[in-house]
């Protein structure tokens, strides 16, 4: 590249991290064109920083300009907000993955705690005095113990590998499901459509890290719901979209013993929506947070420096880490 | 002993392991007793096994009357509810320390974890609605990432152990403070006031692990809890006696980033109360659950194998294990 290439950021998020890539980009801020310019700068753009979910703006008529876009850098550890079927095939998409691990596997390890110890259930019932203390023995009777128990993880790579040797300190066994074999000395992983229901049928919980694709769309569904232990905890620190809503619904009315913990929740429109079609909510056997699991891990700023020093890999000429097929994706 | 001693056990709850104990001691269970029949035997009990809280039959009149007690075995792993100051001298008391460690254990690092992450907070505003979705980058800022920030640990026998060397698999750094200087290269503990008020300035969270006798009664004042940080996590798997409780309502109004969480409440006429004459269930920086922590362990069957144990050590003329200083008790 004979002069620095342009580089469209969507969001001024990262703005103390933006000089770094000044040496080799002419840097423009969406949120700071008006539409004029936009329109006038939508076929120079070489690359994109794409921080949180795609910018509404970017319709696919307005991205059909971009005949020169070549790179996208997300900022989050998902792609499945990038619009990969209006993209070129020239254009090559990096993921961000590991930015956020440290606090999403945190955090999925407080959802299983949480959800085995019945501590949000507990806290609700005695906050709105809706049990009766008498009840004591049974209550403590849900309480699951885990040491000795099985977790399972759908997605081994890093968040699903650093939750594994957590649990592995409480005394649990690990088994695993992923498409790429890795064979460990402490976890068995299992591959394919019945090494999941291997992994289901054994696990007293498991957790949800694998990336939302084509692949991994619906892959919970009733059936593999019902492969579960009837009292299992099922968590979701992923994208909800892995999970068929409404067979995870009827599945919990019915096993009031089974327990699903989910952090993130199905996206519309480009926005998550925190809230669901299905009475989840109102289900004692249920818990909600509202996708904080990466938040607490941006605030160290981690996210954002892995991003661009991704992003200036690519700049620089050398091969971009964590680029996608969008095979998986289209 | 020539004959066998006469064995006076509270509960019928280890029904199946008091065969355990008919070689070596005649077995009456109170349960069962009529008045009469208990007064008949009050001057005959050599030992008890006291299974969970003090029966209120046994009331102060009626233990001066029980000439022939030198031994009682606690099923709970405390024996704050032992009438230590209407035994007599020769009255020697067991503690069943260990007993509920696993499930103690587990539950104090979900307490820290639902604490650190805000699950209940979060669940609770979901299903109340009573937090606005815009706010997401607010309540983000109040999850708290653990890796590489420390836990103290107050009490470093079995259970704080346990939880020290589980939060160590996380990345957190551990102290303690312990009465017994054990020197330990990953840990570093503390002793007396000045130990105290310096493992409450380190720490991030803290676990208080201790027995409740006259030396960590109330020790968890105004002053202790003004040493912490203002964002601290205090989680109390105890006795709820060890913490005051004004002072703790006065710290939580006026610290709202600071989280207390407890499953334990204060005992008022040897009942536990599970609830506050402070509204401390209003407090969205409070997580209380109702003594569920042993629940799971009782389950197993474990403490109850453990009283049951120790106290054959003691019919069987052996020293039995856990005898508790009752100077720390009167």
């Amino acid at each position: 590249m004979s002069e620095r290439p342009n580089l469209l950021v969507t969001s001024s998020f990262v703005k103390e991290r933006l000089e770094a890539l000044l040496p080799y980009a002419k840097v423009y801020n969406i949120e700071k064109l008006d539409s004029k310019a936009l329109e006038d700068l939508l076929p120079l753009i070489d690359c994109m920083l794409v921080q949180t979910w795609w910018p509404e703006s970017l319709t696919p008529e307005r991205i059909s300009r971009m005949s020169r876009l070549r790179f996208i850098q997300s900022g989050m550890a998902g792609v499945n907000h990038i619009p990969f079927k209006h993209l070129g095939k020239r254009v090559m998409v990096s993921s961000n993955a590991g930015g956020f691990s440290v606090g999403v596997e945190e955090f999925a390890l407080a959802l299983v705690l949480t959800a085995a110890k019945r501590v949000a259930k507990l806290d609700y019932g005695m906050r709105t005095g809706g049990f009766d203390p008498e009840d004591w023995a049974h209550l403590s009777r849900e309480v699951v113990l885990l040491r000795g128990r099985t977790l399972g993880v759908l997605g081994y790579g890093g968040i699903g590998r650093a939750v594994g040797s957590m649990v592995r300190a409480l005394g649990m066994n690990v088994v695993a499901f992923s498409r790429h074999a890795s064979p460990e000395s402490a976890v068995q992983v299992f591959q394919g459509d019945e090494g999941l229901l291997s992994v289901l049928r054994k696990s007293d919980a498991v957790v949800i890290a694998l990336p939302l694709s084509k692949l991994t769309v619906g892959l919970i569904g009733s059936a593999e719901l019902s492969a579960m232990k009837d009292d299992a905890i099922l968590v979701n620190v992923a994208r909800a979209e892995i999970v068929d809503e409404e067979g995870l619904y009827r599945h919990l009315v019915r096993h009031d013993r089974f327990v699903y913990a989910t952090d993130v929740w199905k996206i519309k429109r480009g926005k998550e929506t925190y809230s669901s079609r299905f009475p989840l909510l109102k289900l004692s056997n249920f818990i909600g947070t509202p996708h904080v699991a990466g938040g607490s891990a941006a605030l160290t700023g981690d996210p954002g420096k892995l991003a661009v020093e991704n992003l200036l890999r690519y700049l620089r000429g050398e091969a971009p880490h964590n680029v996608v097929d969008p095979s998986e994706y289209v």
